[in-house]
């Protein structure tokens, strides 16, 4: 466990990414005891499936799952773990609102770990769900 | 199978995305017969995994592959398709480099279809690979 | 939901398998309000991977797997719910030990379902999980 | 690539598993060339969704697809490669029939290898499609 990772040095991080600032993810609590992180995502122009429609592309939810499974590890391990694989599923259209999305780790051993991701809206309704692999063998 | 679905009207389909549009998407091949489309995507500085990088975020990887998925059921049915779930592996790191993802229906039933996706760098190389679930239940 | 589905009657449809019957899998628990059936599978010898080892083959827990999942839907819709796919992470070898598998409804719509199952030794150690989606369209 | 590995050396480790034995699975090619395995598995008792259906349980087909990409692995890098996680899609019921599994390696990297496995019944149509992570890191 990596004592000093704060929420303000993971959103560091975060920012350094360009795909992650487009869309605007948010670290927005980190439970280091139960190796557990909290993002969000803004509704935004450029997540949007169709013109007008104010439903999320499944690609934006996609890639915040990716991004949040990511960062529940490097809250951890401190350092890059690149994804080995996801799943998500999709379980309700998101529209014009707010994502969050609570990464909390399963396992993580010497070479891999794997990490459960929620979505849920701005009711509280779970949208989608996501499980990763990463790769945990820094450098 | 939807006899009038060219690559133009495709095409027209996928501008009407904001999400797909900001990643500069473009279908560049639709073989109906193999059931098989090929699509493209600029590296852009919104891909960007880390600022000079070069290299894709894997939320840019998966989202290509979501959507080329979707665009070969697309291009057989006429209509929307939505994703039921999707698997996505990164095989090796994608840099400086546009990505062609092509995508071939295994299986299109009564209720879903299954297409699997393989994403190539421009030197040829096998960078990532998708299977995904769409729902067929038009209406 | 089917409010006469008990233990008894969900086990009964169990022992119609013989797939099911030759691995000892049963269901000790089922908790309609929650969505959630506990499955047990004893150790056998045909679920070895290796003579002399103990140690379960994968293809044994994945079986678990998409059963514990099939059968919390069977529980709460009272018939046959086909598995369209599922993935099964191992997290842990399991060796010379019962194993316990907890299925919990994540969301049952309309088309499909998506059950989440955490398979944990007779030490309440985290085995493996699976996450599998079902067709819920009956008849 | 383990030069010494034939037909018959592959088929000698699966007779030490008597989770594969249980189910009569046979190596039946091993073409070192282009990575590739073909096993069958032959219609069982133990193997059947429902007693007097003929038709598989999905656990069955699950535990093909699991082992078949383990031996493409296990053909090529000569020794143990514990399966990290696999995707199972359901694509035919299969019934009354033999399987052949085909796996085939799509990426062998230094820590992990991807292999994609399809499931063939005896008319040659898709049954089931696979896609397996596997740990290559030996000792």
């Amino acid at each position: 466990m990596s004592e000093e990772m704060t929420v303000e040095k993971v959103q560091e991080i975060l920012n350094g990414s360009p795909f992650i600032k487009a869309f605007g993810m948010k670290i927005v609590e980190l439970d280091a005891e139960n190796e557990r992180i909290v993002m969000t995502m803004p509704m935004h122009p450029i997540a949007e499936r169709r013109e007008g429609t104010g439903q999320y592309h499944g690609g934006a939810i996609a890639s915040l799952i990716d991004t949040a499974g990511d960062f529940a590890l490097i809250a951890r391990l401190g350092g890059p773990v690149p994804t080995v694989n996801f799943r998500t599923d999709y379980l309700r259209p998101a529209m014009n609102t707010d994502l969050r999305a609570t990464a909390t780790v399963r396992r993580a051993g010497r070479t891999v770990a794997v990490v459960d991701i929620d979505v849920h809206d701005d009711q509280g309704r779970l949208c989608a769900v996501g499980r990763g692999t990463y790769s945990t063998q820094l450098g």
